[in-house]
């Protein structure tokens, strides 16, 4: 895991140089005849991603796009009608049986598909009528990393070429060295995984682009640390939820600038206001401030791409955390890499 | 909350009697002219009837469903592509800002509207097109009970009648018995609660239909008990957050006749593995012999109107485990009934 989180940098250069391309034929089909919806399927750490990728769409492109139950094929057996519908399934193996017989009952309904893994010669690449690979090489560790920010880059910059969207894709060329800037967090994080040593539960929360590395921070601590960890969107949070945080409740925010920043502001004082502990993760002076552990991210980027640069400070929290509480980050007890769920 | 969870049986068979007609009239005209995807629009526990709402239409009408991300539009000003697709926005006061924002600016962009809600004269009433109202009496608990039910009612009453499903239209006509036998389970769920009294943390489980009320479930006992309790699909369980459950960890499975039924029971299997403790709700003999704590429900519905009887024990549970724990389930601390996120 370690060493397939310090991968990453090099991993999203080689990603950009190798599928740019077929990105770029894929996104000027789409804009060409645009789907009018979009459906994303995925399980896990891919699921994740696509939580990022469905908020992306829908801003960038203005398509309505959903998240699949899968359950709904593979335990209901519904046809969907979803003719001229674009179908993306995301899985790094590709063998995630739900998801490939999600996309194949898709395409046998008239969708298009799309799958988006890690093996070009997976049973998901086959169900698909095209394919963008991960490019990321062999990933050894159960827990996703360098696949997870794959993921997130093959859905901006689709995104991005499908809207035309010139900034978002000049800001593809400095990702590789954003992430790497974000390994520097590591020193930081591992004091708060000192902190977190005893911690039994905590609240991951964030809203909109932010909101999927919440997801992914709780779900990799959940894997690699044991610990019940629970992503909550901040909007979320307060109807109802905010009821656990009691005296020193542990929450950490995910607080990249932009449009979600100010509310995140307010969710932060009314977190005080419970006397809850909070550790923020941000490259803001004022939330920082404001934080009882700050988590200091050294690079300043756009809201749009911070979830491949912020997940990097929660990747080294689950390992060395993980360490901490002499658990094998690279081997969770009782899970596989390639979960079979039908 | 205790009068409002008695009530159930009778408001429900009010709100078939009185918006009954109304209901038929709204799903001729689907039935004549059907939408090409369905999107729902809500918060907290309107958000879990929107859950159920979505495998309901998907499985009844084939009709791709998404569950909308608000910020998308009140964050960041998405105009969706809604033309022809029917929006539908849950919310019983009929006052979450976003909510109502959604479906406003759906509107505008073309989209046929509906709100549910138990007040007619809302703001979410007078954004929409068309409104059905719960008609569940004044709600003055802040933990949602009945409006609950009635949210599910009328979304399983739709897809029935937009379907013509006649062996589900009948079944509704029992539905208002069912929920009360489901109120027997008292006595029982109070067990449970003693059991709980100072348990911290729990997993609640389940999968398609009845999934819906495991986060119903869950979303209520943080609430009313502050529990950290995490919902979680059966599905996703075993894609990483397994590895939390330890000898002893509590996990609670909603496991109703049906579908879901052979895959939990192998969840429930897996769960003994780790020798988790699990508490299992189930009209049936065979998953509740398996379970630590079977929580026997005295009534065999299906699995469709499954979350309609079954969301009862878990409120029992919610409602007098907050009293063991010496809170009023009546008001929780920091909520207020209409929560306002924008």
């Amino acid at each position: 895991m370690e060493r397939e989180i310090r991968e990453q940098p090099h991993a999203l250069a080689r990603l950009l140089e190798r599928e740019g391309r077929r990105v770029r034929s894929i996104a000027h089909r789409l804009r060409q005849d645009p789907p009018p919806a979009i459906v994303l399927v995925a399980r896990g750490s891919s699921d994740n991603a696509a939580t990022y990728g469905r908020y992306l769409l829908e801003t960038l492109l203005r398509i309505p796009t959903a998240l699949a139950a899968p359950s709904v094929v593979t335990l209901y057996g519904a046809r969907l009608r979803l003719q001229r519908m674009l179908v993306i399934g995301l899985s790094q193996s590709g063998r995630s049986p739900d998801v490939v017989r999600f996309v194949r009952a898709a395409r046998a309904q008239g969708a298009r598909t799309l799958a988006l893994t890690n093996d070009p010669e997976s049973p998901l690449a086959a169900a698909a009528e095209q394919t963008l690979c991960l490019q990321a090489g062999p990933e050894h560790s159960i827990a996703a990393t360098k696949t997870y920010t794959a993921q997130l880059t093959l859905l901006s910059l689709l995104g991005a070429e499908v809207a035309q969207d010139a900034e978002l894709l000049r800001a593809h060329t400095a990702l590789p060295g954003w992430v790497d800037r974000a390994l520097d967090t590591e020193g930081e994080v591992r004091e708060l995984a000192l902190r977190y040593r005893y911690l039994e539960e905590c609240i991951v929360t964030s809203r909109g682009y932010p909101y999927a590395t919440a997801r992914e921070a709780a779900l990799k601590l959940q894997e690699t640390c044991g610990l019940v960890a629970e992503a909550l969107p901040s909007s979320d949070l307060l109807h109802g939820p905010i009821a656990v945080v009691e005296r020193g409740f542990p929450v950490l925010l995910i607080s990249p600038p932009g449009r979600t920043l100010r509310h995140l502001r307010d969710v932060l004082d009314r977190l005080h206001r419970r006397n809850a502990e909070t550790a923020v993760v941000s490259s803001e002076a004022d939330v920082l401030q404001r934080a009882t552990v700050p988590v200091p991210v050294p690079v300043r980027v756009p809201e749009v791409l911070s979830p491949h640069v912020y997940v990097v400070p929660m990747q080294w929290l689950s390992l060395h955390l993980a360490r901490l509480r002499g658990r094998d980050p690279d081997r969770p007890p009782g899970l596989r890499k390639v979960t079979r769920v039908l």
